[in-house]
């Protein structure tokens, strides 16, 4: 009885997040705002993967709503660097959800035209369930974190419309099957590109910054 | 209103799971059963860690409840190793609660005075949320996931009993502020103890394993 109550209780949850997502997305588009939903487990390198991209992307208005459970680390080191961001501190919940980027939506100075990083909390498990209007999702693995991830969680793979393999750089040192991976990779999601990138040398994010420019205005 | 009854059944959800928690725990009491919930990020080397105390750790009857999302990876490889699991898949849930380490725990073929390690779903943020019954929490952080993770991810730190610092064999070629670390681990958790390990090369899990020993038996 009261895990029929709950199970209905994330439905309603889950239909009014889509309801309200959509108009979210729908206020982007009118305005011409490209949103990028960004994420990959804690540590993976999502605002260091940001920045790197934005350093490509120079002639970009570009704008980020940094979701974090505590701190306001990140926002810190991107303001620092000039690009304007919205903190949310999520108070322990474990993702972001439509409710909170339509308000974060509204409290950041959004041009017409900018693009819109919306860096998700460090979770590889439960924001892949919740659409929080975005055009696209981002998902960064690494190479440090081994290669047996879309086994174990399929959905965020599933769902990714672009995966960046992070920390290559380091793998000469560490056990990291690629072949594997791929295969994991590609059971789940056959057309999302698999992009190497390394946030200590910058490699690979030209390649990103392209796409992204590319899947925004089709040519 | 939708969000008082959300609230509500979350308040009712944790409640029954502290009671059944409290009821695996009085079960393992009664047969010298100690038990340890590693929780850490997907690709911390929660399995490998457990590998690694295992191997420290002969005299011991070693039981291991693995908790994944999907897949039964870490288990054939415990399974390989001769160590006795039980797999849970939770079916897309991001933690492992109470009522589902109840049922696995009579599942598993558990012997009196085993020492029984279960291993939550990758994630840094749920299982925190959630005691399952255990006697100890063990948190297991990598020197490549960056320094500042007790800042962004209070809870799993307030709440571990003991910390594991994991491919230290990599400090070397990544930027990773040890004092910031500690200086964020401290202001959590005045007493945990912090231990440096290396999945690759088994350095500081004699440590650990010598830390279990003690805590379970305090002489």
């Amino acid at each position: 009885m009261r895990e029929t109550l709950k199970l209905k209780v994330m439905e309603e949850v889950q239909a009014e997040n889509d309801r309200q997502a959509q108009e979210t997305r729908r206020k982007f588009d009118a305005r011409g705002i490209f949103a990028i939903n960004v994420t990959g487990a804690p540590g993976a390198g999502k605002t260091t993967s940001i920045i790197s991209i934005a350093k490509n992307l120079k002639d970009q208005s570009i704008r980020v709503i940094e979701g974090d459970i505590e701190s306001n680390i990140d926002t810190v080191k991107l303001d620092r660097l000039g690009i304007d961001t919205q903190q949310i501190n999520t108070q322990g919940a474990c993702h972001l959800d439509a409710p909170v980027i339509a308000k974060a939506a509204d409290a950041l100075d959004l041009q017409d035209g900018s693009l819109l990083f919306i860096e998700n909390v460090g979770n590889l498990v439960c924001p892949a369930e919740f659409y929080v209007g975005e055009h696209v999702k981002m998902l960064i693995l690494t190479a440090t974190d081994g290669s047996d991830k879309p086994y174990k969680y399929p959905l965020a793979f599933e769902k990714a419309d672009i995966l960046l393999l992070n920390k290559c750089d380091l793998l000469p040192y560490v056990d990291f099957d690629e072949e594997y991976f791929m295969r994991g990779v590609r059971a789940l999601n056959k057309t999302a590109p698999l992009i190497k990138v390394s946030g200590k040398t910058g490699e690979g994010y030209k390649e990103v910054a392209d796409w992204i420019i590319q899947r925004r205005s089709p040519k």
